[in-house]
This record gives C-alpha cells, structure tokens and sequence, in this order.
C-alpha cells in the first residue's frame, strides 16, 4: 500500500465518526510499520479518546520505528482527554504524517513542533484537501464560535416547496428523503421556523436505526408553540430549544415549557424579531456547532439577510406543481435587483434517487464581510 | 476505422445542418471503399438535396461495391427531391448501414425493402440510439403533425425568473445565454406571451451570424400587441404570427397587423382564451415542426394544462432572489396535490459557465394520453 492509500484509510475511518463527534472535528488514524497496519483507530465521539490513542490502543506489536498517518494534526493540550502527541512521543513513533492543520488557537501548529523537538520527523499537508472536506463544520465553528448553517430544501423543478393548498407530501422521493435523515444525523442541531411547527406538527427527529437526532431550535417570535405539540412533549426526550423576542405576557408559557424540558432563548432584534444573528452566537456558546435550517420560504429569506447561512443544499425533483400561489423555499422580502442576489458557488451536483441534488457554498459579499466580522 | 466510427462521422455531417433543415430530420452519411472514405455529405437545408445525394456527389472515385453509412433510411418517395435508394442503387453500392428507422408513413420500411429487392445489404438498427437523439424533433412532428415544443426558462436556485419587482436581467451568465441563442436557431419557432411583449419589448431573434432567427408566435389573446412594438415593425423581416382569441373590435387592428406583415391565427376555446392545443395543430400545418416556449409563469401554466409541452430545459443559476412576490417559472391555477404534479423525467445535467442546465422530458400521464390522441 502507498502512503496516499494509508490515508485514505484513515479518512474512511474517520468518517465513522459522522454525527457523533460535534463539536469535536471527525478524525481517523493508521499506524504502519514494515508495510503493514498495526493498528488503527478513530475519535468515535465528544468526550472519548481522540483517533490516535485509539489507534494506539488497538497496536498488535510495538509502535516503535513506526508512521502514523493522522487526518488532522494531533493535538498538544489538555483538553477531555490528555494530548496525542505525548502518546505518539511515548510509543517512540518515527514519522507523522498529517493531513488537515488544526485551527484550533489551542493547537494551530504547536503540536507539529513539539513533535519535532522531541525527535520525530514530520509531513504535513499530506492530502489535505482530502483531509479539510471532512470537516468544514469544525473548521469554521472553532474559528467563529457560531454553527456552520446548512439551508436545506426540497423543491419542484419550477422552484415549489409546496402546492397553492400548502400541501407537500411527498416532493422528494424515498432516497432523498433518506438522505435528509441522515443529514440530521450529520448536523447538531436543526432549526425551523413557528409556521412549520404550527402547520405540520412534526417531530424534526431521526428515524433511521444507528443515527442519532439533532437538538430541535424553533425559532418562535411570539412564543405561539403550543405546550400540547409533538416538539414540546418530547422535549425530555430530545434536547429542545425555542427561541423568542417578546417577552410581554411570555412569562406564564415560558414556565410551562420550562417545566416540560423546553430550554428558551430571548434574543430580540429592534423589531421584536428574533435577531438571528445574535442567536447564532448564543447556540454557538452552548456548544451547537452545526445547524440543519428546515425552514420555509420567511426565516430562510430572514435567515439569508443574516448573513449565518454557509451552505444551501436543494433537492430538485423531476415535478412541476405550477400555481401563482405556489410556495418557494426563499421568500419574505427578497432583493430588487438581480445584482443584489445572494451569491453561491456550486460544490457538488448529484442525483439521489429520482432527484437532483444541488450542493453550493454561500458566497455573497455580505456574507463574506459577515464571515471577517465573526472571525 | 471502424464502423462505429464512420457511423459517428456520418452524425456529426449531421449536425452541421442543425437549425437549417426543418422539418426535414438532420442526416449525414458517409461512403466507404477499401477502408477508406471516398464520399460524405449531410443534408444541408430544407429543400435541398439528401444526405447520400450529398455524399455521392463529393466522391472522389466510382462507388461500385461501396459501403453506405447513413443516419437515417433513406428515402423512397419523390418529394422535393428524388428518392434517395434509386441513387444508391444506380451508383451499385454494395451495403447500406442504417441509424435511425424513418417513422414518416411514406419511408418506414419501405426504403429498406426497395434497397434489399435490388440486391443490396441493408444493415438496420446500427447506433440507432444515438442517430434517433438527433431527430426527437422530426420523430415527434412526422407521427403527430403538431411542433415539438421545448419549455425554457432561467431561474435562480430558489426558484425565481424574475425578483419582486419584475427585473430578470441577468439571471444565468453569458454561457447560458449564448446557448438560448443557439436553441432558437434550433428550432423552428419561438413562442412568448403578450405580458412578455408588453414589458419587455423583446424582438425574440437570434444575434449570434450564421444562426437563424426562429418564426416568432405571440399568444395574444385579446390582441394587444402595440403596432410599435419591435415585433411587429420587424415583422417583415422574421416571419411572425399572433395568435388571438377574441374578434371582438379586432377587425382593424387585425388589418394594421396584416399590413405590417404579420400573420394572424383566430383561435379561440369555449372561455375566449387561446386554445394551445388547436393553435399547435395549426401551426403544424403551417410547417413549424418545433417551438421554443420562452413564456412567463402564466404561459408556462396554460401550456402544461393543454399536454402541448414536450420537453422543459431549466437553466438554473447560482444565487438566491428570495421575496414572495418574486416570479416564478409556471404560476396560473397549479395543481393543489402533489400527486398531480406534472412528471418528469430528467435525460440530462450539465454545467454551462457558472450556471447548471437540467433537461428532461415530459412524461405526465395526462401528455401521455394527449400524445396518444394526436397519434
């Protein structure tokens, strides 16, 4: 096996880690001596060992003289767990190579040196782009301290996420669909809007065995969730937040959702709209790295003019509902000219299923000032 | 070479007639010798001489005992031009290898037979996929008599043709716009509603040299259309026809129109709105085989609800309009339940500059049925 093979290894094993790991990034680790693996491991999640001490622990012989392939650069401080590079030192391994450099300010390099000065030869950058595209979520919530929002829709080929009656079961087909349930797998939180809540009751959970259910945030600016909806009476059972932006007569119902499980959030702008901004801020304080944005067409446009959307993804099904009336997946107020749209940048286009989907990078100017701003 | 490759030579002979040979089908044909081509041609223009006639006239020696690749059967039947198996027979060409069947009543088989009854090979079927993805046009107009007609339009990634305040220049880059230049020099005709003529004042040619300018078809129904417009005083150089469906106080108007060179067709259903589907038939009778839809969300909406659309092409561009008062690309009445959607199916994805083109067929039960009818 090559070298380029090792890692690709360890960027499979890494993404074994999907969903699990938030906010820590997803890692994985080879351990090679005389051509062969002897051992290999990956951060499986938040709390536990990080890729290299498990690696390390699963070692069938002695790691000396050995290289470990690492799809990030090993960490240097005490963080849950103690650093790798001590252990990688401790094995009296020869080389490291390294993939993706952390930006971690607690890392970011250091951990690189204090590799060297004890000896071991280091190789980094080593696929890094490879390497990089595992983890655009921790990349971008360790340097801004906000989550890395995902607007994800599914709509008709002539841009409908609902019929004129509002009806939209089913858009997509199954395989999309299965998709978008692993897609709140992948994030850590998903966010909708009061109207979704109010008009189709849903869980915004998982329902595929082995994948794990995001935290729910509804954004609700009037506190209208009804106590008796499906999302408040689960709230014990998954991690439930409502944010809101008036506090006049709330103080009765935010007991009631208090007492159910409901954690709330008052966070208004001028208008006495929820200031998205400033949410983003706070969600990213109580450790919410990534958020999957399932909201219609008003707090997408709300969420769009806020400048917190980083990526878009759109399920396009081969279908046209038509209708004046017809619902799109961005409205509220919109630009007037074409040259103030938001701009993106296609990343990927595939088809899943009977439906395309559309990845893209936000990549409006007022969005990238925003980015500056954060970082 | 082989024989896969002189069949590809012969489709893209083919092509050079693209935009020019309606509504005859695109054919090219290559004659081989000894492993060599001694003759090709392709048919270059309406009216003008076939494919084979072509190829035979460029050859280089006699074409005794000589292989014939032809994308489409020939002819049998005098029409503009004498049948095309005589010509082969006389110049004692030894096999024909044939793409395309001819649906056309007066070919379908009959080419073949005559060619075997004189002696000769007749390979059939031989890449008739690709040779039939030349003619959809053809195949379609020679079996129904009424245009091919393609739905286009641009839109943003949330689905707008237009922001909330009407601006819709530009929505795709400057690839995609050069390749609707190109559609309109592929097909016959280009049809746009009277709301498009009424803002924007468009003159619905082509720019590009070399490409021709389509028939221009305005649906009108209570004949609006300014004697000032760019269309009309155009009128004598594009060939233009106006469809209407009230007569009411029209006699003047309609006078004016005539005199300025423009066609008229009276075409009225039981609520005095244009009937799309006797207008196609009319308009087949008139010769358009084929027809750019480039309509509104209105047009687009009528056009679906009649079965006339045969194909949709969505350029898709990347960025975000949002606004619910933003236009979008089929509006009118819509369908209330998904499951009436209109099906399709999508045959092709493609990137053009910054911009991504879907295509995809129209495969609705009801244009199912409705092509059965016209059948």
């Amino acid at each position: 096996m090559t070298d380029q093979e090792y890692m690709l290894r360890a960027i499979q094993l890494a993404k074994k880690g999907e969903g699990w790991t938030n906010p820590n990034p997803m890692v994985g680790a080879v351990i090679v001596k005389d051509g062969k693996i002897i051992g290999e491991g990956y951060h499986k999640k938040y709390g536990e060992l990080h890729a290299e001490r498990n690696a390390i622990a699963s070692l069938t012989e002695s790691a000396e003289g050995a290289v470990i392939y690492v799809t990030l650069e090993p960490c240097c401080h005490h963080g849950k767990t103690p650093p790798c590079t001590e252990a990688i030192i401790e094995q009296k391994i020869r080389k490291v190579v390294i993939g993706s450099r952390d930006p971690n300010p607690k890392v970011a390099g250091k951990g690189v040196q204090m590799l060297r000065e004890a000896g071991v030869t280091v190789v980094e950058d080593f696929m890094r782009e490879e390497c990089d595209q595992l983890n655009p979520v921790f990349f971008h919530y360790i340097t801004t301290k906000t989550p890395y929002v995902v607007m994800k829709y599914a709509m008709t080929l002539d841009g409908k996420i609902a019929t004129k009656t509002g009806a939209s079961k089913w858009i997509t087909g199954e395989s999309a669909r299965k998709e978008v349930q692993h897609m709140r797998h992948q994030y850590m939180g998903i966010m909708a809007g009061i109207g979704t809540v109010l008009a189709d009751d849903p869980m915004l959970n998982v329902r595929v065995e082995g994948w794990k259910s995001p935290v729910r945030i509804v954004c609700d600016s009037k506190l209208r969730i009804p106590p008796g909806s499906q999302i408040v009476k689960s709230a014990e059972k998954y991690r439930t937040i409502v944010a809101y932006a008036e506090q006049k007569n709330a103080e009765e119902k935010i007991k009631i959702l208090h007492t159910m499980g409901v954690e709330t959030i008052y966070c208004p702008d001028e208008k006495n709209q929820i200031d998205l901004k400033k949410l983003m801020a706070d969600l990213g304080n109580r450790g919410i790295d990534s958020i999957l944005l399932e909201g219609g067409g008003t707090l997408n446009d709300s969420a769009l003019r806020a400048g917190i959307v980083k990526e878009v993804q759109a399920f396009v099904a081969p279908k046209l509902f038509g209708g004046v009336a017809g619902k799109t997946p961005v409205e509220g107020i919109g630009v007037e000219l074409p040259s103030e749209a938001v701009e993106l940048k296609y990343t990927d286009i595939c088809q899943i299923g009977e439906d395309i989907r559309i990845k893209c990078q936000v990549c409006d100017k007022k969005q990238e000032e925003s980015c500056l701003q954060e970082s």
